[in-house]
């Protein structure tokens, strides 16, 4: 498990999703995740420290989490399956702790709103290589080709 | 304080910009809230019993207070000032209660994912009532007209 920072959104060229970029403290591999615009604005809105006059739904999450008297101890990127990210929130609560599972995106939502340290498993890592490692030339190839091209070939 | 069910989403046909409508169990009074498009699609979902394949915010919401062992007592629409609905959401946990500040979409979507009623409080009616009722002609005729015409009248 690596202890990761929170780089940034950026937008996706091809498609114009958002992605939000972890890096790891100890040996900076990047790991990019794929998420929704609402919570691409709600992430970076914490990175801004912007404060909305109304709570958001993530500032609900931290109202909540602070008016019960529970922490956050931990995110945790904990898998990566079919294209798909998950995460745990691990909610500290009376000494005890509760792992609740969550989207990424709303774990790094929270975890920055809550000042606390993101994790990822070292699987995600291995996972990440597997899908780009062997193909890099073929997807680099991929990636040439424009969305018209995709069209006429019906990958 | 009077009980209200969620009789569901419609768009506002001016600005295609959705409502939500909580009707008093008592006596039938309907009240429009304007919300977001995301926590339009949260309040759908729950009164559709949609079950995304990952959690959406306000499912993370409900797993957060399932794993915390607390559970939603009610929520409440609190006030109306300067056009904006305020709310809060009464969390209860091992015997004592804890009011959270909300916007009252968020409010709605996870009162409806944890079984709890939804309240309006008098004021609200009260203030809805003074915004409406003396105005209602002038309201029918500002309704009556188009964007444009608000843009030629700078009003």
């Amino acid at each position: 498990m690596k202890k990761a920072d929170v780089v940034g959104i950026l937008l996706d060229e091809k498609d114009k999703i958002p992605v939000v970029v972890l890096k790891t403290v100890e040996d900076n591999i990047q790991l990019p995740i794929w998420i929704g615009p609402v919570e691409a604005i709600a992430i970076q809105n914490a990175l801004e420290n912007v404060e909305p006059a109304r709570p958001m739904t993530h500032d609900l999450i931290k109202n909540i989490l602070d008016g019960l008297g529970a922490g956050v101890e931990r995110v945790v990127i904990t898998d990566l399956l079919e294209n798909t990210f998950y995460a745990n929130i691990v909610v500290g609560i009376g000494g005890r702790e509760v792992s609740i599972d969550s989207r990424p995106s709303d774990a790094i939502a929270v975890a920055l709103r809550m000042n606390a340290p993101v994790f990822i498993n070292d699987q995600v890592f291995e996972k990440m290589k597997e899908k780009m490692d062997p193909d890099e030339r073929l997807r680099e190839y991929l990636n040439s080709l424009s969305s018209e091209d995709f069209g006429k070939y019906k990958m």
